[in-house]
C-alpha cells in the first residue's frame, strides 16, 4: 500500500498509530505530499480530488480517504478491534472519532488563518471561534473516564493534543486539564503514538 | 430521537434523507439551531462541544455527531442498506461520501469566506483553492458510472449538488457535467431527496 503523507498532519499520525497497532505499518510506502488548501500538489489530486492528505492506495490500487475510511479499512485488512462492534462502544468511540476530528478542523483553520493568510486579513472573530471549539471539546475530553482500552476515539484524542503540543502550545492545554493530562503521558508512550511523535520532531 | 437542525445545511439533509429512506423520519423531532463558526449557539454545544448541526440525541438521550455517525446509527437501527457490508462496495461508498463532505467542506468555507467574512478580510486565492476542489471532485464524479443503487455516497452526492444550486448557482455545474445532471434529475424526484430540497425553498 502507498500513503500520501505528511508527517505533522494530524490526520496522517491517525492513520499511521492505527498501521502501528494492527501491524501493518511495513506494508505502507509513505509518499511525502504538499497538501496546502491555496497550492494544491497534482500528484495526489489525481489520486484524490481534495488533494488532502492522507491518502490511501491499496494493493488493488484504489484510493480510500479521509482518515476515518483509512482507519477503518485498516482495521478490517488486520483483523483489529479498533472500531467496537458492540453496539453501545461502537457510537461512543465513532462519535469520540468525531469530536477529535473536529477539534483538529478548528485547529487546523485557526493554523491557517494566523500562519497561512496574510496578516492584513486576519479575522480576530474567525480565530476566536475556532480557539472556543477547541477549549469546549477539551472541557468535554476532560469529563470523561477514559478507559485502558485503545479504540479509534482515542487514537483520534492523543493526535488532537499532540497536534495541540506542536501548533498550540500557547494554549497550554494540560494546566486546566488534569485529567487529560495525565491520559496523555500514559498514552503517548504507547509504541504505536510514540513513532509518530518522534516522525514531527 | 431530536435533531439539531438547519434547513439549509447539506450535512443535516444527508441525515434527514437518510431518515427518510429508512422511515424513520416521523421519530424525528427537529430542534432549530443556529450554528455558526464566530456565533455558537450555547444550547447546541451543550450537546455537542463542536456547535455544529447536525446533533442527534437519541432514544437514550445520547450525543451522536457528526453527520456520518448520525447517518450510520440511523441505517443501524432501521436496518438499512444504506452502508454496504460487501467490501468492495463498502469502501467505494465511504470513500464516495468522504468526496462529496469534502466537496461541501470546501463549498462552506468559500461561502463563509464570501458572507460572513468582512469583505475587506477576503482572501481571494483562499476561494479560489476552495472552488478548485470543488471542480476537482465535480470533474471525478462526472467520470463515475453511478449505479442505481442508492447508497451513503450517492446520497451525500445528491445533498453536494443541491447546495451548489442553493449557494453556488454561478458555477453553473450542469454546464460541463451532462452525466451528474442526468443522474441527479432522476434522483432529485425520489422522495427522500424532493421533501429535503422543499424545506430550504
Amino acid at each position: 500500500m502507498k500513503l500520501f503523507f505528511s508527517s505533522t498532519s494530524p490526520y496522517v499520525r491517525k492513520v499511521m498509530v492505527c498501521a502501528h497497532e494492527l501491524g501493518l505499518s511495513s506494508q505502507i510506502e509513505l509518499l511525502p505530499a504538499k497538501a496546502s488548501p491555496v497550492e494544491r500538489d497534482k500528484s495526489l489530486v489525481d489520486k484524490n480530488p481534495l488533494g488532502k492528505v492522507p491518502t490511501l492506495i491499496t494493493h488493488e490500487g484504489i484510493s480510500l480517504y479521509d482518515s476515518r475510511v483509512i482507519c477503518e479499512y485498516l482495521n478490517d485488512i488486520g483483523s483489529g478491534h479498533l472500531f467496537p462492534q458492540d453496539k453501545s462502544q461502537k457510537w461512543e468511540a465513532l462519535t469520540m472519532q468525531s469530536l477529535g476530528d473536529g477539534l483538529l478542523d478548528a485547529a487546523l483553520l485557526a493554523r491557517y488563518e494566523t500562519f497561512l493568510r496574510p496578516k492584513e486579513l486576519c479575522w480576530n472573530e474567525w480565530v476566536n471561534g475556532q480557539i472556543d471549539k477547541i477549549q469546549s471539546s477539551l472541557t468535554y475530553f476532560e469529563s470523561l473516564t477514559l478507559a485502558d482500552k485503545f479504540h479509534i476515539g482515542q487514537i483520534t484524542l492523543a493526535c488532537s493534543l499532540g497536534y495541540l503540543d506542536l501548533r498550540f502550545e500557547h494554549l497550554n492545554w494540560r494546566q486546566s486539564h488534569p485529567k487529560l493530562k495525565a491520559w496523555f503521558e500514559v498514552i503517548s508512550q504507547r509504541e504505536s503514538v510514540a513513532k509518530q511523535w518522534a516522525l514531527a520532531s
